[in-house]
Protein backbone atom coordinates (compact mmCIF):
# COMPACT_ATOMS: atom_id res chain seq x y z
CA UNK A 1 0.00 0.00 0.00
CA UNK A 2 1.77 3.02 -1.11
CA UNK A 3 1.81 6.07 1.05
CA UNK A 4 -1.03 7.76 -0.99
CA UNK A 5 -3.40 4.53 -0.36
CA UNK A 6 -2.78 5.14 3.52
CA UNK A 7 -3.60 8.87 3.12
CA UNK A 8 -7.17 7.79 1.83
CA UNK A 9 -7.20 5.25 4.66
CA UNK A 10 -6.36 7.64 7.22
CA UNK A 11 -9.57 10.04 5.52
CA UNK A 12 -11.81 7.13 5.85
CA UNK A 13 -10.89 6.29 9.24
CA UNK A 14 -11.42 9.76 10.65
CA UNK A 15 -14.95 9.55 8.84
CA UNK A 16 -16.10 5.83 10.38
CA UNK A 17 -19.50 7.03 11.82
CA UNK A 18 -19.17 5.00 15.12
CA UNK A 19 -15.72 5.88 15.81
CA UNK A 20 -16.59 9.80 15.56
CA UNK A 21 -19.24 9.54 18.01
CA UNK A 22 -16.75 8.63 20.38
CA UNK A 23 -14.43 11.58 19.82
CA UNK A 24 -11.93 8.74 18.14
CA UNK A 25 -9.27 10.53 16.90
CA UNK A 26 -6.41 8.80 14.47
CA UNK A 27 -2.74 9.60 15.84
CA UNK A 28 -0.56 7.49 13.73
CA UNK A 29 -0.89 5.00 10.99
CA UNK A 30 1.67 3.06 8.85
CA UNK A 31 1.55 -0.71 7.52
CA UNK A 32 1.00 -2.87 10.39
CA UNK A 33 0.60 -0.11 13.57
CA UNK A 34 -1.64 2.39 14.01
CA UNK A 35 -1.99 4.50 17.11
CA UNK A 36 -5.78 6.51 18.59
CA UNK A 37 -7.01 8.33 20.99
CA UNK A 38 -10.10 8.57 23.00
CA UNK A 39 -11.44 10.85 25.61
CA UNK A 40 -12.94 9.66 28.48
CA UNK A 41 -16.20 11.51 30.14
CA UNK A 42 -19.70 10.99 30.96
CA UNK A 43 -20.69 9.26 27.28
CA UNK A 44 -17.91 6.50 28.13
CA UNK A 45 -19.48 5.76 31.69
CA UNK A 46 -21.39 2.55 32.72
CA UNK A 47 -23.87 2.49 35.01
CA UNK A 48 -21.42 1.68 38.01
CA UNK A 49 -19.77 5.33 37.09
CA UNK A 50 -16.54 3.13 35.47
CA UNK A 51 -15.59 3.47 32.15
CA UNK A 52 -17.68 0.93 30.36
CA UNK A 53 -15.45 -2.12 28.73
CA UNK A 54 -17.17 -1.77 25.70
CA UNK A 55 -15.87 1.92 25.14
CA UNK A 56 -12.55 0.65 25.32
CA UNK A 57 -13.14 -2.27 23.31
CA UNK A 58 -14.14 0.19 20.47
CA UNK A 59 -10.80 2.21 20.61
CA UNK A 60 -8.79 -1.57 20.38
CA UNK A 61 -11.25 -2.68 18.09
CA UNK A 62 -11.06 0.69 15.74
CA UNK A 63 -6.52 0.59 16.56
CA UNK A 64 -7.21 -3.29 15.37
CA UNK A 65 -8.97 -1.78 12.07
CA UNK A 66 -7.23 0.49 10.71
CA UNK A 67 -3.78 -1.83 11.59
CA UNK A 68 -5.38 -4.39 9.56
CA UNK A 69 -6.63 -2.91 6.67
CA UNK A 70 -3.17 -0.92 6.32
CA UNK A 71 -1.69 -3.38 3.42
CA UNK A 72 -4.37 -2.47 1.25
CA UNK A 73 -6.46 -5.71 1.25
CA UNK A 74 -10.06 -5.71 3.04
CA UNK A 75 -10.03 -7.36 6.18
CA UNK A 76 -12.44 -8.43 8.67
CA UNK A 77 -12.32 -9.37 11.97
CA UNK A 78 -13.09 -12.65 12.80
CA UNK A 79 -12.23 -13.27 17.01
CA UNK A 80 -10.99 -10.20 19.06
CA UNK A 81 -10.24 -10.97 22.99
CA UNK A 82 -9.66 -8.43 25.09
CA UNK A 83 -8.40 -8.90 28.98
CA UNK A 84 -9.24 -5.91 31.40
CA UNK A 85 -6.21 -5.25 33.97
CA UNK A 86 -7.81 -1.94 35.49
CA UNK A 87 -9.46 1.10 35.50
CA UNK A 88 -8.25 3.53 33.53
CA UNK A 89 -7.44 7.14 35.19
CA UNK A 90 -7.12 10.31 33.57
CA UNK A 91 -9.32 11.63 30.80
CA UNK A 92 -8.50 9.86 27.95
CA UNK A 93 -7.04 5.99 26.45
CA UNK A 94 -4.35 5.95 23.91
CA UNK A 95 -4.47 2.35 21.91
CA UNK A 96 -2.03 1.12 19.83
CA UNK A 97 -2.30 -2.22 17.62
CA UNK A 98 0.93 -4.05 16.00
CA UNK A 99 0.95 -6.59 13.47
CA UNK A 100 2.32 -9.95 15.15
CA UNK A 101 1.79 -12.03 12.09
CA UNK A 102 0.40 -12.96 8.76
CA UNK A 103 0.22 -16.11 7.34
CA UNK A 104 -1.40 -16.14 3.52
CA UNK A 105 -5.10 -15.36 4.53
CA UNK A 106 -5.19 -14.44 8.06
CA UNK A 107 -3.26 -11.79 10.47
CA UNK A 108 -3.35 -11.66 14.07
CA UNK A 109 -2.72 -8.11 15.65
CA UNK A 110 -2.11 -7.19 19.78
CA UNK A 111 -3.26 -4.04 20.74
CA UNK A 112 -2.79 -2.53 23.81
CA UNK A 113 -5.37 -0.34 25.62
CA UNK A 114 -2.87 2.56 28.26
CA UNK A 115 -4.67 5.38 29.80
CA UNK A 116 -3.36 8.98 30.50
CA UNK A 117 -0.50 7.58 32.78
CA UNK A 118 0.51 5.54 30.80
CA UNK A 119 -0.82 2.35 32.93
CA UNK A 120 -2.27 -0.52 31.45
CA UNK A 121 -6.09 -0.81 30.98
CA UNK A 122 -6.36 -3.25 28.41
CA UNK A 123 -4.53 -6.02 26.36
CA UNK A 124 -6.49 -7.00 23.33
CA UNK A 125 -5.52 -10.01 20.22
CA UNK A 126 -7.43 -9.87 17.24
CA UNK A 127 -7.56 -12.06 14.09
CA UNK A 128 -8.22 -10.69 11.06
CA UNK A 129 -9.26 -12.66 7.93
CA UNK A 130 -8.19 -11.35 4.48
CA UNK A 131 -9.95 -10.82 1.26
CA UNK A 132 -8.53 -10.16 -1.67
CA UNK A 133 -10.10 -7.20 -2.82
CA UNK A 134 -8.41 -3.98 -2.28
CA UNK A 135 -10.19 -1.70 0.19
CA UNK B 1 -31.26 -11.16 45.25
CA UNK B 2 -34.64 -10.03 45.19
CA UNK B 3 -37.37 -9.13 43.02
CA UNK B 4 -36.81 -5.52 44.75
CA UNK B 5 -33.13 -5.68 43.67
CA UNK B 6 -33.58 -6.72 40.35
CA UNK B 7 -35.64 -3.36 40.06
CA UNK B 8 -32.96 -1.93 41.07
CA UNK B 9 -30.45 -3.13 38.47
CA UNK B 10 -32.76 -2.83 35.93
CA UNK B 11 -33.35 0.94 36.79
CA UNK B 12 -29.75 1.52 37.15
CA UNK B 13 -28.91 -0.19 33.54
CA UNK B 14 -31.28 2.19 31.69
CA UNK B 15 -29.50 4.92 32.78
CA UNK B 16 -26.17 3.41 32.00
CA UNK B 17 -25.09 6.52 29.63
CA UNK B 18 -22.75 4.76 27.09
CA UNK B 19 -25.24 1.97 26.44
CA UNK B 20 -28.09 5.20 26.51
CA UNK B 21 -26.31 6.91 23.63
CA UNK B 22 -26.41 3.83 21.68
CA UNK B 23 -30.30 3.03 22.16
CA UNK B 24 -29.66 -0.03 23.58
CA UNK B 25 -32.69 -1.61 25.87
CA UNK B 26 -33.17 -4.05 28.46
CA UNK B 27 -35.85 -6.60 27.34
CA UNK B 28 -35.30 -8.93 29.97
CA UNK B 29 -33.54 -9.84 33.75
CA UNK B 30 -33.42 -12.70 35.58
CA UNK B 31 -31.07 -14.24 37.75
CA UNK B 32 -28.37 -15.06 35.04
CA UNK B 33 -30.02 -14.14 32.11
CA UNK B 34 -30.69 -11.03 30.05
CA UNK B 35 -32.06 -9.86 26.83
CA UNK B 36 -31.20 -6.88 25.49
CA UNK B 37 -31.64 -4.72 21.86
CA UNK B 38 -29.97 -2.57 20.18
CA UNK B 39 -31.01 -0.21 16.98
CA UNK B 40 -28.72 -0.20 13.98
CA UNK B 41 -28.36 2.93 11.83
CA UNK B 42 -26.12 5.30 10.52
CA UNK B 43 -24.22 6.00 14.11
CA UNK B 44 -23.80 2.32 14.59
CA UNK B 45 -21.41 2.37 11.20
CA UNK B 46 -17.92 1.46 10.78
CA UNK B 47 -15.65 3.46 8.03
CA UNK B 48 -16.43 0.37 5.40
CA UNK B 49 -20.35 0.85 5.49
CA UNK B 50 -20.76 -2.28 7.57
CA UNK B 51 -21.98 -2.35 11.07
CA UNK B 52 -18.97 -1.57 13.87
CA UNK B 53 -17.72 -4.77 15.54
CA UNK B 54 -17.48 -2.06 18.58
CA UNK B 55 -21.30 -1.86 18.18
CA UNK B 56 -21.83 -5.23 18.44
CA UNK B 57 -19.60 -5.63 21.10
CA UNK B 58 -21.34 -3.43 22.98
CA UNK B 59 -24.84 -4.76 23.05
CA UNK B 60 -23.22 -8.27 24.14
CA UNK B 61 -21.13 -6.42 26.65
CA UNK B 62 -23.71 -4.83 28.52
CA UNK B 63 -26.17 -8.27 28.57
CA UNK B 64 -23.00 -9.93 29.75
CA UNK B 65 -22.62 -6.94 32.42
CA UNK B 66 -26.87 -7.29 32.79
CA UNK B 67 -26.53 -11.37 33.47
CA UNK B 68 -23.25 -11.40 35.75
CA UNK B 69 -24.46 -8.20 37.87
CA UNK B 70 -27.61 -10.55 39.05
CA UNK B 71 -26.87 -11.78 41.81
CA UNK B 72 -26.25 -8.95 43.75
CA UNK B 73 -22.59 -9.48 43.67
CA UNK B 74 -21.17 -6.96 42.03
CA UNK B 75 -19.22 -8.08 38.94
CA UNK B 76 -16.12 -7.31 37.13
CA UNK B 77 -15.40 -8.34 33.38
CA UNK B 78 -12.23 -9.65 33.67
CA UNK B 79 -11.98 -11.61 29.60
CA UNK B 80 -14.23 -11.18 26.86
CA UNK B 81 -14.04 -13.10 23.67
CA UNK B 82 -16.07 -12.33 20.62
CA UNK B 83 -16.21 -14.37 17.52
CA UNK B 84 -17.83 -12.26 14.91
CA UNK B 85 -19.89 -14.86 12.15
CA UNK B 86 -21.67 -12.85 9.93
CA UNK B 87 -22.80 -9.43 9.08
CA UNK B 88 -26.30 -8.23 10.45
CA UNK B 89 -29.08 -7.80 7.99
CA UNK B 90 -32.19 -5.39 9.36
CA UNK B 91 -32.36 -2.70 11.84
CA UNK B 92 -31.58 -4.43 15.00
CA UNK B 93 -29.58 -7.05 17.26
CA UNK B 94 -30.56 -8.61 20.17
CA UNK B 95 -28.27 -9.55 22.69
CA UNK B 96 -29.03 -12.71 25.42
CA UNK B 97 -26.59 -13.49 27.70
CA UNK B 98 -26.41 -17.09 29.69
CA UNK B 99 -24.42 -18.06 33.10
CA UNK B 100 -22.76 -21.15 31.87
CA UNK B 101 -20.98 -21.56 35.26
CA UNK B 102 -19.96 -20.04 38.15
CA UNK B 103 -17.46 -20.76 40.73
CA UNK B 104 -16.55 -18.75 43.94
CA UNK B 105 -15.21 -15.99 42.70
CA UNK B 106 -14.98 -16.52 38.89
CA UNK B 107 -18.48 -16.85 36.79
CA UNK B 108 -18.67 -17.57 32.66
CA UNK B 109 -21.17 -15.88 30.49
CA UNK B 110 -22.51 -17.08 26.75
CA UNK B 111 -23.94 -14.29 25.41
CA UNK B 112 -25.35 -14.62 21.08
CA UNK B 113 -26.42 -11.53 19.23
CA UNK B 114 -28.66 -12.30 16.10
CA UNK B 115 -29.90 -9.76 13.92
CA UNK B 116 -33.61 -8.85 13.23
CA UNK B 117 -34.24 -12.19 11.31
CA UNK B 118 -32.72 -14.34 14.20
CA UNK B 119 -29.48 -15.47 12.12
CA UNK B 120 -26.45 -15.41 14.24
CA UNK B 121 -23.93 -12.41 14.01
CA UNK B 122 -21.18 -13.14 17.21
CA UNK B 123 -20.52 -15.64 19.78
CA UNK B 124 -19.55 -13.83 23.00
CA UNK B 125 -18.20 -15.46 26.16
CA UNK B 126 -17.49 -13.60 28.95
CA UNK B 127 -15.45 -14.54 32.48
CA UNK B 128 -16.11 -11.81 35.48
CA UNK B 129 -14.77 -11.86 38.42
CA UNK B 130 -17.37 -11.18 41.74
CA UNK B 131 -16.32 -9.53 44.62
CA UNK B 132 -18.38 -9.82 48.08
CA UNK B 133 -19.47 -5.78 47.97
CA UNK B 134 -23.31 -5.43 47.09
CA UNK B 135 -23.93 -3.71 43.62
CA UNK C 1 -23.07 -36.41 6.54
CA UNK C 2 -24.88 -40.03 6.71
CA UNK C 3 -24.34 -42.73 9.13
CA UNK C 4 -21.23 -44.59 7.58
CA UNK C 5 -19.51 -41.28 7.48
CA UNK C 6 -19.88 -40.79 11.06
CA UNK C 7 -19.14 -44.27 11.99
CA UNK C 8 -15.73 -43.59 9.72
CA UNK C 9 -15.56 -40.31 11.41
CA UNK C 10 -15.52 -42.46 15.02
CA UNK C 11 -12.97 -44.70 13.73
CA UNK C 12 -10.47 -41.65 12.77
CA UNK C 13 -10.87 -40.00 16.12
CA UNK C 14 -10.45 -43.02 18.23
CA UNK C 15 -7.04 -43.56 16.17
CA UNK C 16 -5.88 -39.99 16.84
CA UNK C 17 -1.99 -40.52 18.14
CA UNK C 18 -2.00 -37.25 20.07
CA UNK C 19 -5.46 -38.15 22.07
CA UNK C 20 -4.97 -41.83 22.85
CA UNK C 21 -1.58 -40.82 24.35
CA UNK C 22 -3.70 -39.40 26.86
CA UNK C 23 -6.18 -41.92 26.95
CA UNK C 24 -8.86 -39.60 25.32
CA UNK C 25 -11.96 -42.06 24.58
CA UNK C 26 -15.58 -40.98 22.07
CA UNK C 27 -18.43 -41.32 24.45
CA UNK C 28 -21.00 -39.82 21.85
CA UNK C 29 -21.03 -38.30 18.37
CA UNK C 30 -23.85 -36.80 16.01
CA UNK C 31 -24.08 -33.72 13.87
CA UNK C 32 -22.87 -30.88 16.09
CA UNK C 33 -22.28 -32.50 19.22
CA UNK C 34 -19.81 -35.14 20.27
CA UNK C 35 -18.69 -35.80 24.28
CA UNK C 36 -15.37 -37.42 24.96
CA UNK C 37 -14.13 -38.52 28.75
CA UNK C 38 -10.29 -38.25 29.59
CA UNK C 39 -9.01 -40.43 32.53
CA UNK C 40 -6.79 -38.09 35.31
CA UNK C 41 -3.73 -39.24 36.89
CA UNK C 42 0.04 -38.47 37.50
CA UNK C 43 0.29 -38.25 33.49
CA UNK C 44 -2.23 -35.75 33.44
CA UNK C 45 -0.62 -33.52 36.39
CA UNK C 46 1.79 -29.81 36.16
CA UNK C 47 4.79 -28.89 38.26
CA UNK C 48 2.37 -27.80 40.86
CA UNK C 49 0.58 -31.23 41.41
CA UNK C 50 -2.64 -30.11 39.79
CA UNK C 51 -3.83 -30.72 36.84
CA UNK C 52 -2.45 -29.19 34.02
CA UNK C 53 -4.08 -26.71 32.25
CA UNK C 54 -2.82 -28.07 28.36
CA UNK C 55 -4.47 -31.44 29.75
CA UNK C 56 -7.82 -29.72 30.25
CA UNK C 57 -7.35 -27.88 26.84
CA UNK C 58 -6.24 -31.33 25.12
CA UNK C 59 -9.95 -32.97 25.56
CA UNK C 60 -11.40 -30.22 24.98
CA UNK C 61 -9.87 -29.39 21.86
CA UNK C 62 -10.51 -32.51 20.63
CA UNK C 63 -14.53 -32.56 21.38
CA UNK C 64 -14.32 -29.34 19.31
CA UNK C 65 -12.60 -31.42 16.51
CA UNK C 66 -15.05 -33.82 16.48
CA UNK C 67 -17.81 -31.87 16.63
CA UNK C 68 -16.82 -29.44 13.75
CA UNK C 69 -16.15 -32.00 11.62
CA UNK C 70 -19.12 -34.12 11.91
CA UNK C 71 -20.54 -32.28 8.52
CA UNK C 72 -18.52 -34.04 6.43
CA UNK C 73 -16.44 -31.07 5.44
CA UNK C 74 -13.01 -30.57 6.78
CA UNK C 75 -12.90 -28.09 9.56
CA UNK C 76 -9.67 -26.40 10.52
CA UNK C 77 -9.63 -24.02 14.00
CA UNK C 78 -8.77 -20.76 13.80
CA UNK C 79 -9.58 -19.67 17.26
CA UNK C 80 -9.98 -21.30 20.57
CA UNK C 81 -10.63 -19.49 24.01
CA UNK C 82 -10.76 -21.77 27.45
CA UNK C 83 -11.91 -20.03 30.55
CA UNK C 84 -10.62 -22.08 33.69
CA UNK C 85 -12.97 -22.52 36.60
CA UNK C 86 -11.96 -24.73 39.60
CA UNK C 87 -9.85 -27.38 39.63
CA UNK C 88 -10.76 -30.70 38.78
CA UNK C 89 -11.66 -33.36 41.57
CA UNK C 90 -11.94 -37.01 40.95
CA UNK C 91 -10.11 -39.57 38.29
CA UNK C 92 -11.54 -38.37 34.99
CA UNK C 93 -12.91 -35.41 33.25
CA UNK C 94 -16.16 -35.59 30.58
CA UNK C 95 -16.25 -32.36 27.81
CA UNK C 96 -18.95 -31.39 25.53
CA UNK C 97 -19.01 -29.75 22.46
CA UNK C 98 -21.94 -28.05 20.63
CA UNK C 99 -22.42 -26.24 17.68
CA UNK C 100 -24.04 -22.78 18.62
CA UNK C 101 -23.91 -21.16 15.08
CA UNK C 102 -22.42 -21.43 11.43
CA UNK C 103 -22.35 -19.75 8.49
CA UNK C 104 -21.03 -20.56 5.18
CA UNK C 105 -17.49 -20.44 6.41
CA UNK C 106 -17.36 -20.21 9.88
CA UNK C 107 -18.71 -22.29 12.60
CA UNK C 108 -18.68 -21.24 16.07
CA UNK C 109 -18.72 -24.28 19.16
CA UNK C 110 -19.13 -24.13 22.88
CA UNK C 111 -17.16 -26.95 24.93
CA UNK C 112 -17.98 -27.55 28.39
CA UNK C 113 -15.15 -29.46 30.44
CA UNK C 114 -16.83 -31.13 33.42
CA UNK C 115 -15.16 -33.15 36.79
CA UNK C 116 -16.15 -36.72 37.31
CA UNK C 117 -18.95 -34.85 40.19
CA UNK C 118 -20.45 -32.79 37.06
CA UNK C 119 -19.10 -29.63 38.54
CA UNK C 120 -17.70 -27.24 35.92
CA UNK C 121 -13.65 -27.07 35.03
CA UNK C 122 -13.58 -24.99 32.25
CA UNK C 123 -15.72 -23.28 29.22
CA UNK C 124 -14.56 -23.18 26.05
CA UNK C 125 -15.52 -21.20 22.65
CA UNK C 126 -14.32 -22.38 19.40
CA UNK C 127 -13.89 -21.18 16.03
CA UNK C 128 -13.73 -23.34 12.76
CA UNK C 129 -12.87 -22.49 9.55
CA UNK C 130 -14.79 -24.87 7.12
CA UNK C 131 -13.15 -25.70 3.59
CA UNK C 132 -15.00 -27.82 0.87
CA UNK C 133 -12.98 -30.77 0.94
CA UNK C 134 -14.39 -34.00 2.32
CA UNK C 135 -12.79 -35.06 5.42
CA UNK D 1 12.45 -13.58 42.74
CA UNK D 2 16.32 -13.97 43.14
CA UNK D 3 18.57 -16.01 40.92
CA UNK D 4 17.79 -19.45 43.08
CA UNK D 5 14.84 -19.08 43.30
CA UNK D 6 14.50 -18.70 39.35
CA UNK D 7 16.63 -22.08 39.28
CA UNK D 8 14.41 -23.94 41.38
CA UNK D 9 11.64 -23.11 39.58
CA UNK D 10 13.62 -24.23 36.35
CA UNK D 11 14.01 -27.41 38.24
CA UNK D 12 10.09 -27.95 38.83
CA UNK D 13 9.62 -27.09 35.39
CA UNK D 14 11.90 -29.35 34.12
CA UNK D 15 9.78 -32.05 36.03
CA UNK D 16 6.67 -31.24 35.17
CA UNK D 17 4.96 -35.13 34.24
CA UNK D 18 2.42 -33.69 31.41
CA UNK D 19 5.29 -31.44 30.20
CA UNK D 20 8.01 -34.03 29.99
CA UNK D 21 5.75 -36.73 28.47
CA UNK D 22 5.64 -33.72 25.45
CA UNK D 23 9.38 -33.88 25.19
CA UNK D 24 8.84 -30.12 26.39
CA UNK D 25 12.26 -28.27 27.15
CA UNK D 26 13.29 -25.12 28.82
CA UNK D 27 15.42 -23.27 27.04
CA UNK D 28 15.50 -19.88 28.86
CA UNK D 29 13.82 -18.03 31.50
CA UNK D 30 13.88 -14.95 33.54
CA UNK D 31 11.56 -12.59 35.12
CA UNK D 32 8.74 -12.51 33.09
CA UNK D 33 10.29 -14.07 30.16
CA UNK D 34 10.14 -18.13 29.07
CA UNK D 35 11.32 -19.65 25.84
CA UNK D 36 10.55 -23.67 25.85
CA UNK D 37 10.95 -26.12 22.68
CA UNK D 38 8.95 -29.70 21.81
CA UNK D 39 9.69 -31.79 19.21
CA UNK D 40 7.12 -32.59 16.68
CA UNK D 41 6.33 -36.44 15.65
CA UNK D 42 4.16 -38.96 15.49
CA UNK D 43 3.01 -38.34 18.99
CA UNK D 44 1.59 -35.00 18.47
CA UNK D 45 -0.25 -35.83 15.49
CA UNK D 46 -3.88 -35.55 14.95
CA UNK D 47 -6.56 -37.73 13.03
CA UNK D 48 -5.82 -35.82 10.56
CA UNK D 49 -1.89 -35.87 10.28
CA UNK D 50 -1.29 -32.50 11.10
CA UNK D 51 0.02 -31.51 14.02
CA UNK D 52 -2.40 -31.61 16.85
CA UNK D 53 -4.12 -27.94 17.88
CA UNK D 54 -3.75 -29.18 21.81
CA UNK D 55 0.03 -30.28 21.02
CA UNK D 56 0.86 -26.46 19.96
CA UNK D 57 -1.20 -25.29 22.63
CA UNK D 58 0.72 -27.34 25.33
CA UNK D 59 3.93 -25.83 24.46
CA UNK D 60 2.60 -22.26 24.34
CA UNK D 61 0.40 -22.75 28.13
CA UNK D 62 3.77 -24.32 29.46
CA UNK D 63 5.48 -21.32 28.39
CA UNK D 64 3.13 -18.81 29.85
CA UNK D 65 2.93 -20.84 33.20
CA UNK D 66 6.95 -20.70 33.09
CA UNK D 67 6.84 -16.77 32.69
CA UNK D 68 3.89 -15.98 34.85
CA UNK D 69 5.56 -18.04 38.25
CA UNK D 70 9.25 -16.29 37.58
CA UNK D 71 7.88 -13.75 40.03
CA UNK D 72 7.91 -15.88 43.24
CA UNK D 73 4.30 -15.83 43.50
CA UNK D 74 2.07 -18.69 42.62
CA UNK D 75 -0.18 -17.78 39.09
CA UNK D 76 -3.31 -19.57 37.99
CA UNK D 77 -4.60 -19.07 34.84
CA UNK D 78 -7.97 -17.73 34.15
CA UNK D 79 -8.24 -17.47 30.28
CA UNK D 80 -6.21 -18.43 27.68
CA UNK D 81 -6.90 -17.45 23.85
CA UNK D 82 -4.94 -18.86 20.52
CA UNK D 83 -4.99 -18.31 16.97
CA UNK D 84 -4.26 -20.85 14.58
CA UNK D 85 -1.90 -19.01 11.74
CA UNK D 86 -0.31 -21.89 9.82
CA UNK D 87 0.57 -25.60 10.01
CA UNK D 88 3.88 -26.12 11.74
CA UNK D 89 6.96 -27.40 9.01
CA UNK D 90 9.98 -29.27 10.79
CA UNK D 91 10.41 -31.24 13.25
CA UNK D 92 9.80 -28.89 16.45
CA UNK D 93 8.18 -25.50 17.48
CA UNK D 94 9.63 -22.83 20.03
CA UNK D 95 7.26 -21.14 21.73
CA UNK D 96 7.99 -17.46 23.86
CA UNK D 97 6.19 -16.14 26.82
CA UNK D 98 6.54 -12.38 27.36
CA UNK D 99 4.84 -10.70 29.98
CA UNK D 100 2.67 -7.59 28.62
CA UNK D 101 1.44 -5.78 31.49
CA UNK D 102 0.66 -6.55 35.27
CA UNK D 103 -1.76 -5.03 37.75
CA UNK D 104 -1.92 -5.91 41.46
CA UNK D 105 -4.10 -9.57 41.04
CA UNK D 106 -3.50 -10.11 37.01
CA UNK D 107 -0.86 -10.25 34.20
CA UNK D 108 -1.41 -11.12 30.97
CA UNK D 109 1.17 -12.72 28.46
CA UNK D 110 1.78 -12.54 25.16
CA UNK D 111 2.91 -16.47 24.16
CA UNK D 112 4.26 -16.57 19.89
CA UNK D 113 4.68 -20.32 18.65
CA UNK D 114 6.86 -20.35 15.96
CA UNK D 115 8.44 -23.95 13.70
CA UNK D 116 11.64 -24.97 12.79
CA UNK D 117 11.66 -22.23 10.02
CA UNK D 118 11.12 -19.64 12.51
CA UNK D 119 7.22 -19.21 10.64
CA UNK D 120 4.39 -18.56 13.14
CA UNK D 121 2.39 -21.21 13.68
CA UNK D 122 -0.02 -19.44 16.80
CA UNK D 123 -0.18 -16.69 18.98
CA UNK D 124 -1.63 -16.56 22.13
CA UNK D 125 -2.53 -14.47 24.95
CA UNK D 126 -2.91 -15.31 28.29
CA UNK D 127 -4.97 -14.10 31.83
CA UNK D 128 -3.20 -15.41 34.60
CA UNK D 129 -4.18 -14.76 38.44
CA UNK D 130 -1.84 -13.78 40.91
CA UNK D 131 -2.36 -14.73 44.38
CA UNK D 132 -0.04 -13.99 47.40
CA UNK D 133 1.42 -17.83 48.35
CA UNK D 134 4.99 -18.37 47.32
CA UNK D 135 5.48 -20.60 44.61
Amino acid sequence: MGAESLDLLREKLQQDPFARALGIRLLLLEKGLARLEMPLGEHTRNFLGMTHGAAIFALADQAFAAACNSHGERSVAFNVTISFLAPPRGDRLVAEARELSRSKNVGVYHIQVNDADGSAVAEVQGLAYRRSERT
